[in-house]
């Protein structure tokens, strides 16, 4: 029986799913191109901050850790919005006590890598980024960042779990005949910023929300962290009026906060070097084909499929993975001839759902919140769920928290205009 | 002025943009990574005969080869049919003389990289593989296939005509942020197969068509080559009932060419041989922006656009890139900053036009070119066409017979079964 993997990336879903091998007893060799957070002084990155719900909360209970992070998750019951009047408007997420959670990326990885070590079977190797895989042999190839030492590794299986820009993914699409490949880049790009916490750590707006300022083409959001400050996100568009490329001097970034997020200005103190110093990042969307590769070799997480933040689902679809990767392994009694197919035939169109939510939700967010007929609709679907909660549930109910119902289930199920459209007007 | 020009790949367009660089005196290096095709002995490669249509010949035109072309090239005037229970029907592609050519793919290579050389300004580096681009430096990295050398070299100006799987694409690919990718293979593959010529070099079909056997899922075609044989190309599902997995024995492939190609088969004496032997290749469209990178390197050819086979217009395309250059050089009388942006502001649409009308195309040819229905159909719209030229186009002839008309053009006026449903039932 295959017993020896090598996984290419400690990020969290690597951690998460050497955490679940080990357990069924595989020896599990994590190499990491970057080095140990959990000692040295690194950057705490892009997206500081992440949301979790059940898919993701269901990845951390399969490996008993979901309690332990749960103190520090905070609690979002529902979107905040900031109208561009400093008027604002709560609307819930689902019902009763639903929320989504806000968690440190930084802190959930480093979690989950003391328990892959804890646990035995996982040994993480920093500082080592992947060369080459070879298909044939099953042979890893490594640099080593700091000492610039070639190695090799052989294993009997390989999991690529290297994010969205996988260096393992790369090596299946240069060496494979009829490798689906797509990355597509939205229009729009972010900028992390802050809001700092009060006197004595005090939030300085509502701690359980996410908060959003919805300004049509272009939007802020805001997480909270466990210390009282905001994780602010700008989502603006590269090119155009209303843009990155139109703020390029603190003057222009001043007047532009001051006439659209009139309330948020005074609470960052920081904002204009903020903006000046911090990166602006792209968001792609990875979609590829296939997972697997001679039932050895499987992409999992961002590496199978990158997605746009906009549903908050990264994190807990990747974590999904790991559970029904978890699932197949002992449906098939770790007879991993049966798993690859299985996996990749059952997670790719729930992959594809999820990245095409994603991308819709970005509209509902910077668009739709603000208006108060879509905060109708809302309460409206809200009552009829409650109401009918076996009849319909609500599209962002069944992503965030219904992990019963597959991303692809809820895609097809989802209510769009066109649908309301076909219902009114008969088959299109 | 920039003057320098690093080509990468001496293939068809690459050859061809470099003369007209050449005649515009830019020194031009081209770094090739096969063999000298005229001396050292190289498997002909994959589709031996390629089809040439008006765009292709404007192209020729440009440098003054065309009349030498013209000799080697066997003009086709239709589709020449054969049915299951070896009828056979004649279908005219346009009027009167209108052809498409069926020209040798090594010939004309060959006779565009000679004249390349002739010209002067000029010079081919054979067995030299692009293993890295530096955007910033403008160096590229090469590694001599033979010696297993390195070398580099610095230019004002890069080119990436290294086709479908260009190295320079995926330089570019892994060096900018936002760059758009998608590669997708359709389900069939192909296999390249031959009818030899009779006595004397006698053609044993009919010398001036393209030749179809349309069976619905798959086709078989044939193109005549100047010493009287054919090059037939079987394109077939990978997977399924009928497919290349379904004949792995000679037996297998006896049984499936006797039931579908009978009258193919007596002319096919080494067709068991051929078939075991020759490779089965994958069909790729290739879709990516940008094609510039900062006014100083240009993809083109299959580089950008790389496209299937099924509309005869691979070449021809990457030839209308060229005429499309050389315009925008005297257009902008060598400002590339000028000319760059709009090579691929304009090209763009005219790439994705030819690639979706090259996958529609395969549907028309393996299956409708069978249906009496559909030979009716072209009859009225050609009859349609003659008695009122200025109204409308047959979309087969704005595509081959109408470079004037650009390839998006053709696209958007394209007669659909959607638009002609619009037209009978009003506007959906």
């Amino acid at each position: 029986m295959s017993k020896n993997v090598n996984m290419i990336g400690a990020g969290l879903v690597g951690s998460l799913l050497s955490i679940y091998l080990a357990k069924k007893g595989y020896k599990v060799n994590i190499y990491e191109r970057r080095p140990d957070m959990r000692t040295a002084k690194i950057s705490a990155g892009k997206s500081i901050n992440l949301a979790l719900s059940d898919r993701g909360w269901r990845g951390l209970e399969g490996v008993g850790i979901a309690d332990e992070i749960r103190k520090i998750a905070i609690p979002m019951y529902g979107r905040f919005i900031h109208h561009k009047d400093s008027s604002t408007a709560f609307q819930p997420y689902g019902k009763d006590n639903q929320a989504i959670y806000s968690v440190s990326r930084a802190e959930i990885n480093m979690r989950l890598m003391d328990l892959a070590e804890q646990k035995g079977g996982v040994e993480i190797h920093f500082n080592e980024r992947c060369t080459n895989i070879n298909r044939q042999t099953l042979e890893a190839q490594f640099i080593n960042e700091e000492t610039q030492k070639t190695s090799s590794s052989k294993s009997d299986l390989i999991f690529g779990s290297d994010g969205a820009f996988a260096a393992s993914r790369l090596n299946m699409q240069l060496s494979s005949d009829r490798f689906e490949y797509n990355q597509h880049y939205i229009s729009a790009g972010y900028k992390e910023l802050i809001i700092p916490p009060g006197k004595d750590g005090a939030f300085l707006i509502e701690k359980n929300a996410l908060h959003i300022w919805p300004r049509g083409s272009f939007m802020m959001i805001a997480l909270p962290n466990m210390d009282g400050n905001f994780t602010c996100t700008l989502f603006l568009p590269f090119e155009g009026e209303k843009s990155f490329a139109n703020l390029k001097t603190r003057e222009q970034v001043k007047k532009f906060f001051d006439e659209e997020f009139p309330d948020a200005v005074p609470l960052m103190p920081t904002l204009l070097d903020d903006f000046m110093n911090n990166p602006t990042s792209s968001l792609v969307t990875v979609k590829c084909f296939p997972w697997t590769f001679d039932n050895k070799i499987g992409l999992i997480g961002d590496a199978a499929h990158a997605i746009v933040p906009f549903f908050g689902q990264g994190m807990s679809c990747g974590f999904e993975d790991c559970v029904v990767m978890n699932e197949l392994i002992e449906k098939h009694k770790e007879d991993w001839n049966r798993i690859m197919p299985e996996y990749e035939t059952l997670r790719k169109p729930d992959g594809d759902a999820i990245a095409d939510l994603a991308i819709a939700n970005f509209i509902e967010m910077r668009d739709k919140t603000a208006d108060p007929k879509f905060l109708l609709q809302k309460k409206i679907e809200a009552r009829f769920n409650s109401k009918y909660p076996d009849k319909w549930i609500p599209l962002y109910s069944m992503v965030t928290y219904s992990p019963h119902i597959r991303y692809s289930t809820a895609f097809k199920r989802r209510a769009t205009p066109r649908s309301h459209h076909a219902k009114n007007y008969g088959k299109a």
